[in-house]
């Protein structure tokens, strides 16, 4: 069995590495292979819209896929060698697409206005409220791309910061904490939803999670409606993750990604089938494993440097993955998954690892 | 942080695997690298004591491990940067040896004599009891190398048809089970032990374990005392298992690997730290992870041939590692682990995922 990978980053690496025991072999497609990969797939070095490259990849897989969401939309449209399909990622790669896809479906979100003009503003402003988040429409992430605004003058002004391109202006939502539901969805339409993480941002970008989420009463059978609700609007194959505001009344979409996800980093150790294999079985036509999560797992981000790995791994219950990526502030170099028998145990010792993360980040 | 492995079959690629996380990159030494570890370290092809070989991955590497116990003694004693010591390889490499080694440490074993020449048997018999089993002292592995006798003649047959080289003669135990124990040792001397499993033989081969074996009573303490004191004993760095068969009275030792093992594959998926990452740790003098086996976990061998991986991988809580070997009767080609949330639902997978392999096994 041969995979293409579109993107050669860590989510690229380990979904070589999730194929590599089933016999799955994995090339991959990345202008600048980040050293993680190289060592457990082939490359292709090449601009991921560079068609003679996507066809030696194509020619040579049995199937592509992709580990990130800003693949350029005109390499992989209409292909139908292509899964999760393109749709999914035009959907993505627009905020405001976003979430009218999400309205449609049934699936709250955000008030929120398109701004193309800076005349847009003022009307966007008295739809949507105050404060409010503008946001550049595509290629924003890990909080780049954003600010707030409380009036029309703060609104312009970062308009004009964001470089005047098209925005969407979006209210604040008061939510009690964020969680992520992780689906995965076959070909022949069977549905695995891993139980929601508790997720945990900082300056936009997710430092730690725990799953299964604390007191998630019928919010897990909810996330998974929503979930189903999404994948089967797309016809979808392949893993799918939706950011979530847990708040006052039903859940509230934040964003999709049409790939495996940071947050779904916990399932290597603590799913009976990660998020990694189910997608390389999904797009695969095998069938699907299980999304268990039997025991409480903590996942902890390693942002912009690592902490001594000795004293890593000194943490009881601890499992270290470095990306082996060039450390520089706000940039993931690796992750932590800490399990134990219990969520007390499992809740002390992520503790320990957050508190010696947090004195090495950047 | 690089590691040099002497041997390329699937325990060198598991090892290499289990390294890759941790920054750790792997260089193989074999003869006819597999392509299993062809996918996730360098290969260096020459036989395991060829001179320039050995030194060419011995000035790359920070350590020299091993994955097979029939590395030749003469490549690597006296080297200071090979682990496990090269003690316990002239050990394991000789059923004489390692018997008498278990007694000198008060491990009980079967009755044993040595046998040089045919005109020993007579003796040994006596000494050993009928029926007993002939074995040649060196280079036997599933079931090989060895023959049941009831009496001198069958004694003196066998011991033609093993090419009259130095064997042992043992007593046949009379064991109820045959239990596994799994421990890895420091450079600082920490010791952890995994639960034991309980392996199911069949022509002398491991075909399925279930590990913590159930009802296990004191046997663990008992074996992790005994594990506890050959490593001591050797000075031992990294992960060493001992087979014991579980009898009336105190648990028997039946041999010894100064290395992972096939017995300790489940804790890949089922263990917080899997024998693959311990050595890996011990060898690099990291500090050692959990050997906690926080829910029951089945292995299954597959032996020979693999059933279609669809067939498999439509159980539930299965995860399917697929050696790429080239199938032949006997030989080991992959092997899957059995996860669940109980041990009656992990007992109920395992027995489905037995009856599909036995189904195609050669």
């Amino acid at each position: 069995m041969r995979l293409g990978i579109i993107g050669g980053g860590q989510l690229g690496a380990m979904l070589a590495e999730a194929g590599n025991p089933l016999g799955v072999t994995s090339r991959v497609l990345d202008p600048q292979p980040a050293s993680c990969v190289r060592r457990v797939a082939d490359c292709i070095e090449a601009e991921y819209d560079e068609p003679r490259a996507l066809s030696e990849l194509s020619d040579w897989a049995q199937i592509l896929t992709y580990e990130f969401e800003n693949v350029p939309l005109d390499a992989v449209q209409g292909r139908p060698d292509v899964v999760p399909p393109p749709e999914a990622l035009h959907i993505a790669q627009d905020r405001l697409h976003e979430k009218t896809f999400f309205q449609e479906h049934g699936v709250g979100t955000a008030p929120f206005a398109p701004v193309s003009r800076v005349q847009d503003l003022q009307e966007a402003l008295v739809q949507v409220g105050t404060p409010a988040i503008l946001k550049t429409r595509r290629l924003g992430y890990d909080g780049k791309g954003q600010a707030l605004v409380n009036n029309v003058e703060e609104a312009r002004a970062a308009f004009e910061e964001l470089g005047g391109v098209p925005c969407i202006l979006e209210g604040v939502v008061d939510f009690r904490r964020e969680l992520s539901v992780i689906a995965v969805r076959a070909r022949n339409g069977d549905v695995r939803v891993y139980p929601l993480a508790e997720n945990h941002h900082r300056g936009g970008i997710l430092r730690w999670s725990i799953t299964p989420a604390p007191n998630l009463g019928d919010r897990q059978d909810e996330a998974a409606s929503i979930a189903v609700r999404l994948l089967e609007a797309l016809d979808y194959v392949g893993v799918l993750t939706v950011e979530l505001f847990d708040v006052d009344g039903p859940l509230v979409a934040n964003e999709m990604a049409p790939r495996v996800h940071n947050s779904g980093h916990h399932t290597i150790e603590g799913a009976v089938t990660s998020q990694f294999e189910n997608h390389v079985r999904a797009v695969l036509d095998l069938p699907l494993g299980s999304t268990d999560v039997l025991l409480p797992v903590g996942m902890v981000n390693l942002i912009g440097a690592e902490p001594p790995l000795e004293a890593l791994l000194a943490i009881e219950g601890v499992s270290v993955h470095r990306y082996v990526k060039a450390p520089r502030p706000g940039r993931k170099v690796g992750h932590v998954a800490v399990q134990g028998p219990d969520r007390t145990t499992v809740e002390q010792r992520l503790a320990r690892v957050r508190e010696l993360v947090a004195e090495h980040e950047q």
